[in-house]
């Protein structure tokens, strides 16, 4: 284990305020991790984002793999030097990307094949594989490799696909565990080295959800992550997923639910007792022009914003609603201008930063 | 006249090191002015210019025309307020891009019809209206409203576009001396409001062009330009049309070279004694990927820096150099990623306002 995770107060709904101590940030949870898939926040440099108060991003293991290649990272010091991110990073496995990127991919017990979105050509991830190119990463936190179970699914299927998610946990830990001190910043850290996070699947089915956090808390993992939430089931199941899987995880380590959400959902949750979240929501939204504010959605196309000389959230402190007017950025997104992109996604991750700011003060504070 | 120029040396080769005082900012000149045709210098933020010490931007009449719109901007307070930027601004005049956007352009006396790029719906330029909304635009120098004779042309042709310059350009003059009080910031910065430059035409001809520069100098200007270089002639062409037309302004006025250009252009005619430059050179060219630097020209797409963790420029100071790889810039650039047209703009135009300030500090020691 190369992450400690000090909980300073917890409340009667199980939220927990604490420090998650990584080997390159200590980063203050509840917390939203912004999505940098491609070694980038797209649109934000990496001193906007420690303005904002960032303390670790998500890198992905797919596309890096694909494009510049995790070997060519690993020549140049790893993930971290290569962006210049001196905070903590987590990268995703790259199962969810083969799974949602690639209609050919072929399963099999040991591990996917399929051809890559950028040129065709035909790659494979097995569990090993997948370590391997996150140890060359050199994230602080690696996931294990899992089969994403669609929505929906029949009970048939979500049972096989656990199945294999589960060979694949023992073999991503297993190989994680014998070569996880070959990070490129191995030694750089004191005794620290790169931690490996579980995931539970199994659909929507509570009783395979309680099978598999089980199973994964016996092997031990450093951190668990619940995966294949907010995939198009009603919310209220969503909730009762999480609820009936964060007890079955042990109290001192760090829980994650994966690929969420809006932003009541996150507040939400982070109430509920989960750690760490991540979600693409806010800056794809951004780059379609949807605001999130105090006061609700904002659709910056709109043409009620043509002359509207408010900030995007009159109640919101970043810097896009310290200096630009809704107008402003309206026009920009009209005019098809690259900065639309940068501000849009600045105020987004703010406010998304915001809330969990906010809901850590709350839970320090007893509620 | 609603600026001051104050020169503090000259040198034997004409080269001046002055402040522009315009009503909102002074400008150390010789000055370079980075291009924000549409409310925005493309992909960098207002605080990031700010940072990089640009302290007159440009801003382009015939896009805010059509989109936003004149009146719209006129409303919110003039551009300056509009897109948040506090220091000083200038608008080109509408007339180049009708002309190099406009292959339906329809030219007369009194003025030019042309269909918007946007949405092909017909509108007319006279020199009055191209006034009516730079006022409304409300810059510190609004520019006349000339034609932009083509290159090459024949003599007939420079003459008789030069006709037509000189008439809107005394149009543009009457019609700005009657209505320049009318910026939406007028009275809020004293007695001070709009400039209007006049712009030396005639082709590559020199006698027209001193005929043209006598005639303005007479009309009596806030300032200067010369447009209608760098348009694919050769480079001591260039040269001997700016050395003949300097001598004939006056010298207590800025003098402003349109449309200029490759860093080592743009360092010879300020020590020529060119007081102003812009272009879109350093900003587009960024966005293709090309970088420079004081070792040359960086295509940052070549594959050769794959793997190169040096700076973009070695002996650049600017935020890009001092963080990131031209591996990292690289690959932003093969992944198309927004950040790309980001940092390769801030390098550029480090780099290009970097020379001015070295030119300057060159000519205020006497060379």
């Amino acid at each position: 284990m190369s992450l400690t995770f000090e909980i300073s107060a917890e409340t009667a709904a199980g939220g927990r305020r604490a420090e998650l101590h990584l080997p390159h940030q200590t980063v203050q949870t509840p917390v939203f991790m912004p999505v940098g898939t491609q070694g980038t926040v797209k649109a934000v440099a990496q001193d906007v984002l420690e303005a904002l108060g960032a303390e670790i991003i998500l890198g992905n293991t797919y596309h890096l793999y694909l494009r510049p290649g995790h070997a060519s990272i690993r020549r140049m010091g790893g993930l971290h030097r290569f962006i210049s991110w001196r905070r903590a990073m987590l990268t995703d496995s790259g199962g969810f990307q083969v799974f949602s990127l690639n209609a050919l991919r072929k399963v099999t017990d040991d591990g996917v094949r399929f051809r890559s979105h950028l040129d065709g050509s035909s790659h494979m991830f097995t569990p090993e594989h997948s370590m391997d190119v996150q140890i060359a990463l050199g994230a602080d936190i690696a996931m294990a490799f899992d089969e994403c179970t669609e929505y929906p699914a029949d009970r048939k299927r979500a049972e096989e696909s656990l199945r294999l998610t589960m060979a694949w946990a023992r073999r991503s830990l297993e190989h994680h565990r014998a070569h996880r001190h070959e990070v490129p910043w191995n030694g750089a850290r004191g005794e620290a080295t790169q931690n490996l996070f579980g995931i539970v699947q199994g659909g929507m089915y509570t009783d395979l959800r309680r099978q598999c956090a089980e199973q994964l808390v016996e092997m031990d993992f450093d951190g668990y992550a619940i995966r294949g939430l907010s995939v198009g089931e009603p919310r209220d199941l969503t909730q009762e997923m999480i609820a009936e899987v964060l007890p079955l995880l042990p109290k001192d380590k760090p829980r994650y639910v994966m690929g969420v959400g809006y932003p009541d959902e996150i507040e939400q949750y982070a109430r509920m007792g989960v750690d760490m979240m991540d979600c693409v929501l806010p800056t794809r939204a951004a780059r379609h022009g949807l605001l999130f504010t105090s006061q609700g959605r904002v659709n910056i196309k709109n043409k009620q914003y043509a002359e509207d000389e408010n900030p995007p959230d009159p109640e919101c402190g970043c810097p896009v609603c310290r200096r630009y007017s809704r107008a402003y950025l309206r026009h920009l997104m009209q005019a098809g201008e690259a900065l639309s992109g940068t501000l849009n996604t600045i105020h987004n991750l703010a406010y998304y930063l915001g809330i969990m700011e906010r809901v850590r003060g709350s839970l320090a504070s007893g509620g």
